[in-house]
């Protein structure tokens, strides 16, 4: 019976992750670099999201989904700048494929460069989940504390990049810019750190540019494989 | 086998009431008065914690169980003020009753005042389990955004007090005191909101007051009704 189970649960696993390279390979045939933002409840996600629009303004086509519990507060502050689809979990503490791609099917039918899925406030539940993005960025805010990576550790192994968030805010509080990096590194060496504020639009010509090379890359690297 | 699966579910949650409710009352019963505190991470509940001990000193006998995915970083920062006991949840998003009890015993053994339970930074799990505490106590430093309560419903639906963190950034970040203490009274009309800042010593002796109140009440009405 508990054998049995191990299998069942086994083969839930082994099907979701088919799913979601499904999905990856699906986004990349369509030149949609897809990004899985994760953090902390309030690290600045929407902030940065509206920042990075307006620096590309009409250079990039951008699509945002947004996910929440309760509300569409963030799908709200969004809507201005970019098309925008609220996923509500519902009480759910991380975004699950299927609930992406629910959304995927509501927004405007055109091609995308560049898909952001605004995962739940939570440095702990959506490690586990792949949504089929291209990669993961854990965002940390300063006021956080510079000793986070350390104790959620999974987030930040399974992330690509580290936005340290709210840099405006660095006299104001005891946190080490390098000491966030190097305790990030222990547990994931290859990270990439970006330093940004959205309030005083720091950083962001870094982000934007990180992106876009992360995308030719991946674009690149597909083309030759001939996944592309 | 659905109905059945149900059936053994709602057992499973009744059998973990029940344990909360025995746990509650041996704690009432030792006048042990206990505090869940739950919030995003970085929010501020280990440092308000060492400012709660440094204001009661020898007052009260107070102790610590921390609650983290991995490292004992917020432990160690306790050690100095009181017993402290780590509880290390190997990945899980939140505490449980079994782990806390686990903790518990490990314990000096004498009579506590009060009990802190520091849960997993995440805004959203720990809503669901009940520890045994008298009251939970959410936390949400002004650096997060006066939007949060709407977000997360269920956490502020289900405490008692607002601890707001960190009043000392308030001229550097958008967010309304006011606002934020309505959209948690949307939620829950009895929140008791509370100002404080660990770093400059703002509303600790409110927080404190607050918490010998509701100690006081908590056990003149177990003695009313016999139960303590």
């Amino acid at each position: 019976m508990e054998t049995r189970t191990v299998a069942v649960n086994q083969y839930i696993l082994a099907e979701k992750k088919r799913r979601a390279v499904e999905q990856r390979d699906n986004f990349t045939q369509q030149n949609t670099f897809v990004v899985n933002l994760v953090s902390s409840p309030g690290a600045g996600k929407t902030s940065l999201l509206q920042a990075t629009a307006r620096f590309w303004k009409d250079q990039f086509r951008v699509a945002v989904l947004v996910g929440d519990l309760a509300t569409d507060r963030d799908a709200e502050r969004l809507r201005p700048y970019v098309p925008v689809e609220q996923l509500t979990t519902g009480g759910a503490c991380h975004l699950e494929l299927s609930l992406v791609q629910q959304g995927l099917s509501r927004l405007p039918r055109q091609t995308y460069d560049f898909l952001f899925i605004e995962n739940i406030g939570n440095l702990v539940c959506p490690a586990s989940h792949d949504l089929g993005e291209h990669i993961r960025v854990v965002f940390l805010s300063t006021t956080e504390g510079d000793d986070k990576p350390g104790k959620y550790p999974k987030m930040f192994r399974t992330s690509q990049a580290l936005v340290i968030t709210k840099s405006d805010l660095l006299p104001y509080v005891p946190f080490s810019v390098e000491a966030a990096i190097a305790d990030a590194r222990l547990i994931q060496p290859e990270i990439h750190p970006v330093l940004t504020s959205a309030t005083k639009d720091e950083g962001i010509k870094d982000w934007c540019r990180y992106l876009e090379n992360a995308r030719e890359a991946t674009l690149r690297a597909a083309s030759q494989t001939g996944a592309g």
